[in-house]
């Protein structure tokens, strides 16, 4: 069993030992530099994708890998928008091969199971490009079968727990940026980098069914929440986080067998 | 007015004299090469886009640019998977190029407003990242401004459409490769080319939260569904191209002032 | 054998029991979208080679892919130039890149022989790249050796059938772009899309021995042909296609020992 | 005055306005996940280079963007090589086009004034590149002229300071890879990620002036030390760093005029 | 006027002020590593349209840039087939991207006018491809309008010195790679690289008019050459560069006005 | 043996039983096309590198490669910077590709053993990386285990030759960009290029620990030296020569056991 789970504080000596016993599991963090509204900071994203992976990997003896902290291009209809000041992108052929090296680097190292967890829902199709290359690189290595997952943490929270954390009914998760559940998560986990006293009161976003380019920007609430966060408590973030955290062991070990 | 909706029958001098109005609006259907079932053709995603496209089109006097009949690699969660045989996919960073260039050349024929429609899922991401990249290089153009817009047909089906179409209730988007949408659109728009009598039958197809890599054939119902077509009708095609068709010409309209 | 020869309008099963046969064939056309002179549309490169395929796909029993519809960028010394409105073009790593994809995906299919049929000028060199870059990769594939053809479909007129479509003598391939064999081909399988009555009539092109770069729009005739398509006729087409479909179906017969 | 020097921890409206006043200044943090013996983490890199930039951004009112965690593939003569399991690198293109992509978009923010404060030798000559397009592709920007700054810290250790902390002589950065550099400035930084008791003693690496390929895994020493670290002290850490500190605020304030 | 015509023998101070009369015409040739048959060395290319470019830079006050020594993959109609050992070849896009890099530079030079002087078939659209970039790229460039021309430098052979080289007939360019054309040029200008003695006499290839991938080496001569280079001699030689130079002379004065 | 050492002037019948003895040594020479002041000539760097390699070759019995006649930008810091007036430079991907596909086809030729022998500062990393994915690419050919060394020549000068040519003190490699090392050189090798009477006479350049962007034209010299080359004698060109010729011939011996 390894002493800490995130890859940057071990040594290069512990985590040879744990990638050399074949049964390693690496989790990938990813997110963005994103506006979350003013009572937020930019870096919700990959701070939540970590802290899911850091419980998941107490529960699955895993390493986590540095956080991927920048992301793919904001999209309004997600997260507001790429033209909002503050939010630092990638483009898409960058994760894509940033991703693909990364992933491959974990094969090379002798683990054969790597799983991507998602932050930031712009992420996911390159995220999935980048893995694919990956593990086509690599079906054949000599060290066995590699294999991965890719997930967002959000697709891991149930009916039951929807329910309790949006008692006046849930609305999709497309309009919960900067809203109840990231500010629910980070008040469980970061409560110092929320300022509730900033919180944003203002209806849902109405958002089209289509995007325009260039962006516009009077389509995105001037707060950059695309729903008020005003309903997020500690209480509700820890109940997503045990959600997402007992959803996401139980598929990886399901998968992988551990 | 252009005698035809379709760019590969025009002319160039009378798509020139269209495109010299400066009112110019030109659709791109995109699709894929992908299965669909026993009873469907490869190629529907393009057949369908185009389908929208040239119902739109002759509600808004606009041109329709030939299809992207190749898309992004199917992904078992929306399209069952890129290891199915017939599947003909491209990788992201080729329909990235492909939609920069392609969309680029319209802006310099002097087309300033472009609709891209999107008929396959997993192409959305790399759609837009190919739109964002033509608007930025052309932002600046001397002809005027640049505007674009993306969609996927299904995101403008109506809720009493939704309704008329699935009576027992509608399950999702995500389950309806193969399924009833696509079906009865093609037995509306090309009755021809779908056999009924091969229309699988069979529980939709449980899909997991988060995707596999490499993928796992035995998770795609053997058929390439992921939901039964079998309630699918000609009429409730008819229905379902209307309102989509409706839907678009409005939100274009509504966008683009026409 | 198979019902239709066109993947897009195959179904999966279908095709992949004639893939599984570890005989198949696949043909694919690949055009542009570049202007014809006043008289034909866009599209014809896409068409004719498209034509071509299902001709050849007759006699040897194979499946053609769906065209590209999109070329390299028209060239003013075979094409008129790309600056002509209309002219819709890829950039030549795209036209690379989607030429390894689409390639890549028969080969993973099973299919072991492919053929590409070319019908724009300009793709010629990109095209062979991407075959290059595809057969490279699938070299040591399991399903056994991978075999690819590469051609122009003019290449495989035949002096005798020249003379017949030329009886004034023949001036080059060159400038035959929206000229006599071009237009004949239309006229012999798309009758409907030409309009002789606009075919212009002046001389043929001169062409300078090099390229210019901005293109120089005054190089161009008006019209966008670099001859005179007057003496086409439908009866030439016929010729010209019999002659291009026996002289591929000989060469792919002879190369494959089909 | 900004209230957290860390962009991550930055809501988007204070930053915002920071970026507004025209004279907002972003550092940017390059590391790599590399071994770095037995005694320090994989992340040393980047926790060095964000430190570094900390202590600057103190001084000169600037704001630090989230650290490049992965960086260019280790090499032997600087890095022990990146055939060591636990180092994760990109490969060159990609990091070259992460630096393009992140420091554009501070370029977009308004941002006209970026370093990037390097900590992982192998680095130098990619974000070099990735500087170099960003800067030229916005050149022209209607803000106003974008300037840029890139440095690797240790360059920044006066004569007097590498006396006091190398007081056998010094023998050069190249071996100064989990040395005493390293050691040192962790143990003042982060004294509890190194481990002492698992500090290598043994003769400074004998490099080759010329670099193998593949890697030689003889040519690294045992514990990925070019050498030995034996002689580092949170005293020597502080020094460095307020060499460093000194040496680069009073560089950029020069080049910047703050 | 300059003292040299070499750019790589100019000092930079000579060729500034050169460049800066607004008047610099920048010549550059291109050519491969390549098999020329026993008889003649593997950089025939690159020294062929070096030598056109000198001799026509002595006509036109010109500057000849450093060849490019590698070019695009031998494809067997034209060159042999890449498989020969010794053929030494780029791929598509780094050829395109090269040439692109190097033409902008010389357009950041303040050099207005360039011409591509091509001496390896395969080279020409991929060449095309990096000009049209750097066309482009440079359109709006201060320093006035940017034009180039590109060319292969057998086309400018006229059918008198045709004739006189081909006594017996011309049989076209195609079958000329290690023939009587190079070979000639080569006895003319470095007649201490050919070895007439090892000269293969064998009648010309028989060329299919389509490609085969994987190449097929039965069916390149084992020679190398596509045709026997048995009559050549220097004064064909000399005819030849004579007839080229004057007509790239003639065709760059006429569209440059020099 | 072979009867000359450069490839381009060799025949591919002899280069090819060379190659397949098994024990072939190809040498890669690589430069720049730079300012070089205004005593000598822009192609320095790629002259130096070659002629180094011919000295080497003649003592290993390998094959010289047509010279990397352009390089990757000039840097201030090394090269007098990019914005000078006749350094004609690539990007970096293009030189990193370039790299890879020129020695992947001497590994293809059956070559085992390549050393790439750079002449440009600069150019170090993007050689580096194009080795490193060129060695990957063949790590597992049929033709048994590939080895390449990337050496810069001047890494081989030994302290007593530095001694004999700089007898008032080194001040270090940085400088000695059109300095008194490469003068020397070029006054051994290649006299006639060379005009020592316009060799400027200033201090030493101050180079700075950090590169600016976009280039500050004041801080390089204005003769583009970075120190001063009236030091250079013929004499220690030709000690250089030999330092290095004798270090790199032992190098290479040493590593591949020859």
């Amino acid at each position: 069993m390894v002493s800490t789970r995130h890859l940057e504080d071990l040594d290069a000596a512990s985590y040879e030992e744990y990638a050399s016993t074949g049964h390693g599991l690496v989790l990938v963090p990813t997110g963005a530099t994103e506006q979350h509204g003013p009572h937020m900071p930019l870096g919700v994203d990959a701070m939540l994708s970590t802290a899911v992976c850091a419980a998941v990997a107490d529960d699955l003896d895993a390493v986590v890998a540095p956080a991927f902290r920048y992301g793919y291009k904001s999209q309004p209809r997600s997260g507001g928008g790429n033209h909002r000041v503050g939010t630092t992108s990638l483009s898409g052929q960058v994760l894509i091969l940033q991703t693909r090296d990364v992933v491959s680097e974990f094969f090379r190292h002798g683990i054969r199971r790597v799983v991507v967890v998602n932050g930031h829902f712009e992420n996911y199709q390159f995220l999935y490009e980048g893995l694919d290359l990956a593990v086509r690189e690599h079906r054949d290595d000599d060290g066995g079968p590699v294999r991965a997952l890719l997930l967002s943490y959000w697709d891991f929270v149930d009916e039951q727990t929807l329910e309790a954390v949006f008692p006046d009914g849930f609305l999709g998760w497309d309009i919960e940026h900067g809203g109840v559940l990231e500010t629910s998560l980070m008040l469980h986990l970061h409560p110092g980098k929320v300022d509730m006293s900033r919180a944003p009161v203002h209806p849902p976003a109405e958002l089209t069914p289509y995007d325009v380019f260039p962006e516009d920007p009077a389509r995105t609430p001037g707060s950059g929440c695309l729903s008020s966060p005003a309903g997020a408590t500690a209480e509700r973030g820890e109940l997503l986080l045990n959600a997402v955290r007992a959803g996401i062991a139980r598929a990886v070990s399901s998968e992988f067998g551990k």
